[in-house]
């Protein structure tokens, strides 16, 4: 599959999809919304890596030229005042001239690097995701918890883990946490706030990526008026190899 | 000398001073155009990685919570319409309740590495530093050329200048360009638009890497009311220690 198949025919998850090209993250908010927007994500880089912010109403980027970001992500979240309000797989009806999209890098993006040094996926269509009791540095009217990916790594492959997404800090980079769930406020692992479940093998160790569903969870907790997201996993797969985003 | 050592009697460029902490540049701009530079940081990464973004009117960043922004930098630029207006030590009377401080990563945060691995820094008090003929991506009324630092790198060397700076991709990270400068639009080294004159041995290969001088080139180009930044070479030094933009 290429880039341009996954975002015009899937509607699910796209992990695994269109392998060797960059992933990622859309939160679209109002132009009055778009300073503390970015200016969250420059506070927060591990969650929040900008890969590209649009010019107001516009629904192109430089990630994806020929790309319509209203209909090409698998599926969008709605939201109003916090609450989720809509989860179409179409955004056509729902976007606004006042809106800026903010791309943001996703850890789908490394996992091509992670299987190619040897460290196996374990997840399903998903990844298993979870709200952290970590706060995130504010930005004007924009707060809220942190949110990670986990992935279950063979504990001789932690290492391997680690430097091979620490290589790529713009979708996320090295994790956040290695192993104790409850260290992040995480109390049953088998229960993920978004995604699917985790799957195991003996002797794996709980690994946990910064997640760029953080804004999501950011506006359950700021509750600004309106936003256009993706829905977590279900990502904007762009034209940009994931080599571009690779440092070292 | 220590970080609060240079920021509090310093008076000249600060390249090698308080070596193992991170260097930044400085500009400050109206709220009203606090967007549009931060936008313009976040489309073009390699000259502008932003490190921290102060609240409105606030002389204070997290990179170092003691210092007074105001202060704390050897000497600074003041801008009007484009127009370099004054060059002083102490920027508190031009200084602005409703100004935004963008620190932004410096090249000279990465001089340690490149030491500690055998690349030979020929370079006095400052860098030499060249506008080119590459033109930044334009966010919002913010537009203008990139602007880099030279060094000079012994041939066999240069891959390993490479290879060190890239793994610090928020300090410019590695070159932009490597050898010829005319395909930059430089026509004469020895004549940097800042910084000092370049000093070169037998052998030695021009690298050129990113500068967070591009603002004020910006500035030059664009014409807003009203900033102030560092004059080049002239860093904000940080209480944080380099490895901690050190990746991989």
């Amino acid at each position: 599959m290429t880039p341009h198949d996954v975002r015009t025919t899937v509607t699910g998850p796209t992990a695994g999809l269109a392998p060797g090209y960059t992933q990622a993250n859309l939160i679209a908010v109002p132009v009055d919304l778009a300073y503390d927007m970015l200016l969250f994500a420059q506070r927060n880089p591990k969650p929040c890596p900008v890969l590209d912010v649009t010019d107001p109403g516009s629904p192109h980027t430089v990630l994806a030229p020929g790309a319509d970001l209203r209909t090409a992500v698998p599926r969008y979240r709605v939201w109003r005042y916090g609450e989720l309000t809509a989860e179409p797989a179409d955004a056509t009806t729902h976007w606004r001239d006042d809106l800026v999209a903010f791309l943001i890098g996703c850890s789908f993006t490394f996992e091509q690097a992670l299987a190619e040094a040897g460290v196996p996926l374990r997840h399903g269509p998903n990844v298993p995701m979870y709200v952290t009791n970590r706060q995130c540095r504010p930005a004007g009217g924009l707060h809220g918890p942190l949110v990670v990916s986990l992935r279950m790594v063979p504990a001789a492959m932690v290492d391997t883990a680690v430097r091979v997404s620490g290589l790529m800090p713009a979708v996320h980079g090295a994790p956040v946490h290695v192993g104790d769930p409850s260290a992040l406020g995480i109390t049953d692992l088998a229960v993920p706030d978004f995604g699917d479940p985790p799957v195991a093998e003996a002797g794996d160790v709980p690994v946990f990526w910064a997640c760029g569903v953080t804004p999501q969870a950011v506006l359950m907790a700021s509750k600004p008026p309106f936003a256009i997201t993706h829905a977590p996993g279900h990502m904007f797969v762009t034209d940009v190899p994931d080599s571009e985003y690779r440092v070292g």
